[in-house]
């Protein structure tokens, strides 16, 4: 592992980051809510940290595959500090783990919050957390569709052949090709919304504010309402279709809209089961609640029943109800929705559609090994046949998901939450949705949970971001046995002086 | 699928029940609960349905591995039937679905119950609820280590070399030797149970049913408090000392007393993994509830919390302390160990033991291949590489095990079940425990659930008593497409008739 060039990838990162703290503060003058001068220093503290660590390290050129795991999670944990500075300094009383939970909640597009009155927050801030968001679902875009295949996780190596970019390559340039391609569908997906809601009475900054939320699937709106703000059925259905969008994987939308074949996405298994998973949920939910006359209304029924399935299923968590209250088949239906998560590739979170797709395909062969056990039977998607490592690496991803899954509900509900609350806020962290059942309910926050269990929330969100195995390689003592004494910027500069000083130059 | 052989087999072990039907007739007798006659009807039933099904189904000699299947699914459904015809008949009033809720509950090891006060039940009624736990035990028994791993499911297939009995052979026979040494245990250990009960105080009736629903991890007591009725501490280590060895691979007894090497069970994975789980468990709760001050004595709390680890971790589901009132935390750990089950090859339910352990060391293996990824690695045991197939029915597994359990829990809180008793209920019946959580708890029934929620219950408790496989393959299609005509017993005579006239015997 060379930690001198993954330091110097993070460096840079900083340093980009820095640029983007600067985006609040137009907003700032505007809403006159005194915060541009925090967002000039922590945009100023960013760019001095990222410059320090530049100072130190080198870059180095030959970064491999076991790197991408440090740079991965180093980054996230480093932008999420960075980025929890202006939740800090902007005056109101929390908590350093509390700013970082937010932070931390915004870059791994969770949503999940630990304000209590939203719309307490100055503009600025909240304008923050939304780009937060953004910038997260581009970084799980090019994580998921680029970095992770290339170091065989995540459920995208299963579409290798189907990736955009070249395919054959030293690692940056390929990374950079297939980010730029797909970072172009996910910036029209987001000025479109943004016209959209536009359209439909809200101003720039709301807009914007939800279009960022939505399209990278995290949920934090600048209202206490969350979406249900608007009051407006347009409004609803222009967030749920891009909610939709967004839970599908980015490098179909690219085919689809390269080749202006729609019916792309219905060749592909995994969006027929997303979409399948969708109707049934919300069909039930409906049904169900017409029946126990929770809905009086049919249309404003679907409409609601819709939006909370998909805004569960792509792990948004936007709320527009306040399903606690809801029938339990319907809270159970929307707790295993939670698990399901978007298809691979998109910006939702969760095991992902192919996952579950895989797993029962497994099941149906078993079953019908016990039948005929002489029959020599393979596991198909999409017509081809799924490689033996691929659904290994899915039982390996199971099991660590069910170790961390119960390691963090006992460590949580040992602080003294009850069972409901510390189960649902670990699932609805480890599947970066937002909000959980009970006392992190839609309507609720995470701000009262001790700050034990936020740090283990912390921890799922990043967790499950970052498709476990990520996370869960770097806590192996193998892992940084590999590691390699970094090149450190004085050495490489002292080294060219010499070079320069032998051949005469200077 | 030889449907005639099938049921022929079916006819035969229903006639075998008949004759434990008179057991329960001394008690009656000794109680004078008037039950008598209800017994010698019952019994009469038994043999009659078994006489009619072995009059019109003849043996056949060839049943295949696949036949094994429907024997033993069918078996398991039509004695719960015979066995609930007590209940039904024991003139409270109960409907059918409830007292079939009650035979599968007693045949499954379950210990669910449906009846709100079982003291006011007929003590011979009360002691056939144990001889059911008794039998489905020892059912259970040459199940799992006989008949299962020849159909290749079931955690013991990875212990074919070790079990006893020779190994090469025809179906039957192999069954037989197994079932004879097995039950010899079984038998030993029941005894021992008694007797040991009997020491402490308890009458020869509660000593029996006690012992009865220990030994088959049942959990049916005849006292409302459960095992708690005693309020004595040597009768509470007895019952979990005998808790702890039915969680135990009975092949593994039969080794140990066989050698007389108590080292056996040490050098076993499993059993090291089951004790540490206990161990660890019960630290944690005992820590817990001392700092919460739910327990004031350390050495009653100790007992508290060993028993009701070991009532849970087992699947046996005695209670002797509403862990429903416990810190959140105690009550995760228990309905996290209500999953894990005992070893493979006790008589407790769950996913077992050895499926944990390998699942986990599958996670291991794929961490370390992340890392080394040229490293080829296998999953070892006992120093065994464990072959592949194996890991692949552990995967199917805990697909189908994901399935059942999410289709179940939303029928069940369909029916308007609140989301933590609807939960529980599945994961207390289909692991075979007993009790849940808050209408369900530990001082609580099942009897209040609607109907179909029972139905949906019975379900899981054979689904999950018979390792989720057997009951999955019958409903398969393919399954009834291979099913041939029956051997009609009176074909078979009016053939023998033939060949004797032929012969000129007649």
């Amino acid at each position: 592992m060379r930690i001198g060039g993954v330091f110097n990838i993070i460096g840079k990162l900083l340093i980009l980051l820095s640029l983007f703290l600067l985006t609040p503060i137009p907003f700032s003058y505007y809403f006159a809510d005194g915060m541009s001068h925090v967002f000039v220093l922590c945009s100023g503290l960013g760019a001095l940290s990222g410059g320090i660590i530049l100072a130190i390290f080198a870059p180095e050129a030959d970064l491999g595959y076991r790197d991408g795991f440090a740079v991965v999670v180093l980054s996230w944990l480093g932008l999420a500090f960075l980025g929890a500075l202006p939740y800090y300094f902007s005056g109101v009383d929390y908590s350093w783990v509390d700013c970082y939970f937010e932070s931390m909640s915004g870059f791994t597009t969770t949503g999940s919050t630990i304000f209590t009155d939203i719309e307490a927050l100055p503009e600025s801030v909240l304008f923050w957390r939304a780009v937060t968001h953004w910038l997260g679902g581009m970084g799980i875009i090019v994580l998921s569709l680029a970095i992770l295949p290339l170091l065989g996780v995540g459920g995208m190596q299963l579409f290798q052949a189907e990736m955009p970019g070249p395919t054959k390559d030293r690692l940056a340039p390929r990374i950079q090709d297939t980010a730029r391609i797909l970072w172009g569908v996910y910036l029209l997906f987001t000025l479109l919304e943004i016209f959209l809601l536009m359209l439909g009475g809200l101003d720039f900054y709301d807009a914007t504010c939800h279009a960022f939320a939505t399209l990278a699937t995290g949920g934090f709106s600048p209202h206490n309402a969350s979406a249900g703000h608007f009051q407006s059925a347009y409004v609803e259905y222009v967030i749920l279709a891009f909610m939709f969008l967004a839970g599908i994987n980015f490098s179909l939308h690219h085919r689809a809209l390269w080749t202006g074949k729609i019916f792309t996405y219905w060749e592909n298994e995994e969006f027929r089961l997303y979409l399948t998973l969708i109707g049934a949920a919300t069909l039930i939910i409906l049904g169900v609640n017409m029946f126990h006359h929770v809905f009086t209304d049919l249309f404003s029924g679907f409409r609601t029943s819709l939006f909370q399935v998909l805004t569960i299923i792509t792990t948004t968590g936007f709320g527009t109800a306040d399903f606690d209250q809801w029938p339990a088949v319907c809270k159970l239906l929307l707790v295993s929705l939670m698990f399901v998560g978007g298809c691979a590739g998109s910006t939702g979170g969760g095991i992902k559609v192919v996952r579950i797709l895989l797993f029962f395909k497994y099941a149906r062969l078993q079953l019908r090994n016990l039948i005929h056990p002489r029959a020599v039977g393979a596991i198909k998607m999409g017509g081809e046949k799924v490689p033996r490592e691929v659904m290994i690496s899915i039982l390996g991803f199971f099991a660590i998901y069910i170790a961390v899954f119960f390691v963090a509900g006992i460590i949580v509900t040992m602080t003294g939450v009850d069972i409901l609350t510390g189960t649902t806020s670990v699932i609805a962290t480890l599947n970066n949705i937002g909000p959980g059942l009970h006392l992190v309910g839609p309507t609720q926050h995470f701000g009262h949970l001790p700050a034990t269990a936020k740090v283990v929330l912390i921890f799922c969100m990043l967790a499950g971001r970052l498709e476990l195995y990520t996370v869960a390689v770097l806590l192996t003592p193998d892992y940084w046995a590999m590691a390699r004494k970094p090149v450190w910027r004085w050495e490489l500069n002292r080294q060219r002086l010499e070079r320069a000083e032998a051949k005469g130059e200077v």
